[in-house]
């Protein structure tokens, strides 16, 4: 079984791509919405949620964690992975793979949380593999609450994304990665405003991707479901009913959503 | 000595009021920042935080509880006196007795966190003591994150002020309640956006008056500290740097917060 948390809902959009590319998998999501946000915290307080996080869907049956949190991925992975005997996969690989194959001229921006961008974990991660590549990170904290309102298409959110994204416009960037899985629900807005030649980056569908390749590679690790219908089921920390509301926007259907 | 709590930040409104009506009085503060924001949450959760509070500042000395968050208070209050044998000061019943003493008309706007506006708390005690008065109630999600961002004189946040408070606009009150502690630090902005007619009650400012009317009122309860300086500590449960800079701002100094 594939477990994967996130600080919130934001995560939902790994878990949505995920259901569409191995629908024969079953998949137990925690959603930490009792302490959401994480991106505005510390990394000993991150690093500390995510523990727990990832103990609980162990418990409940997981083989395989996804981190499905660029936060939690970039300051919690390697506790992680020192605490416990599975594989736990994060969402900055992917999509650091995905810049080192598309990007041509090198020029990089990274958008995500104030906790994502102080790690500098996507700057560290690309240079170490190509050392040309110039990176600019940008933290843009005001678009998690944004989106957990649900103003995705109100033009004062469409005002805070170009004054986030104008320091970015005279880098001549040709890749942005969109470094937190809420983002991806913005991601109609952000393309105009940073430029229609500029490739986008989703670590929600790249992390998908990855997984599958990884289960190719590893048969054995997480069991296909058989004949057995595989099933999903979505757990929270806390109930609300933006959580509701966001959660069925996201994957176009009523969800249930589980209290812990 | 008196303890305070809040979710965060924003309660150090009601500390900063405090210090100033009660020179003489030992405080105590606890921002539960590794889980703010509470306004977005449910009941059940925000009461569990608070009883967490509660208990940590009493362990720590404190003989009279003051909940510096209208989300806490309008959920939690009724809680928190069935299980602690000390008096507990909320925010919402000194706002309410300013509303009665202050409004002529008896149209009255409340804005406050999602929580607080569901709990019904202002409409429900108001009402109370005067049937004949209207409340018209308003949840402002964004108001707090814009708050600890630190964007109090941006462009966006009086747009999205003025979208919050259209709703009002035509609604003839003549007293509108800043009904979380945070909005104090935009009074400068809602006041020309709700009109310079409306009187506006800061919840911060009302509790620290009521808090020196109830110790005048029970002497011996909170002991003042005689020859002794006064101390004020600050606590936090995460310690995170937009935290320090909005603190500073609060209290025109430099704050130590120290971690829990």
């Amino acid at each position: 079984m594939i477990g994967i948390f996130d600080s919130g809902i934001g995560g939902m959009t790994v878990a949505r791509a995920v259901e569409q590319l191995l629908p024969d998998h079953s998949i137990l999501y925690l959603g930490d919405i009792a302490r959401t946000p994480y991106g505005t915290k510390s990394a000993e307080t991150i690093i500390d949620y995510s523990l727990r996080n990832t103990e609980f869907l162990l418990q409940k049956g997981s083989n395989l964690i996804v981190i499905a949190c660029n936060t939690a991925s970039s300051v919690a992975t390697e506790r992680l992975r020192q605490e416990f005997n599975v594989p736990i996969i994060e969402v900055v690989t992917p999509a650091v793979q995905a810049v080192l194959a598309r990007s041509r001229t090198g020029r990089v921006g990274i958008i995500g949380t104030r906790a994502t961008v102080r790690s500098n974990i996507y700057e560290r991660s690309i240079t170490a593999l190509d050392p040309q590549f110039k990176v600019f990170s940008l933290a843009c904290p005001l678009l998690v609450p944004l989106v957990e309102e649900g103003w995705i298409n109100k033009r004062e959110t469409k005002m805070i994304l170009r004054r986030y994204l104008h320091p970015l416009k005279d880098k001549q960037i040709d890749t942005l990665v969109l470094g937190c899985t809420h983002y991806p629900l913005l991601t109609n807005l952000i393309q105009p405003r940073i430029g229609n030649r500029v490739n986008l980056v989703d670590s929600s569908i790249e992390t998908a991707h990855y997984l599958q390749r990884f289960l190719a590679d590893h048969p054995g690790i997480v069991r296909k479901n058989g004949d057995q219908p595989a099933t999903r089921r979505y757990f929270v920390t806390d109930l609300t009913e933006s959580a509701q509301q966001v959660a069925a926007k996201i994957f176009n259907r009523p969800l249930e959503l589980e209290l812990v």
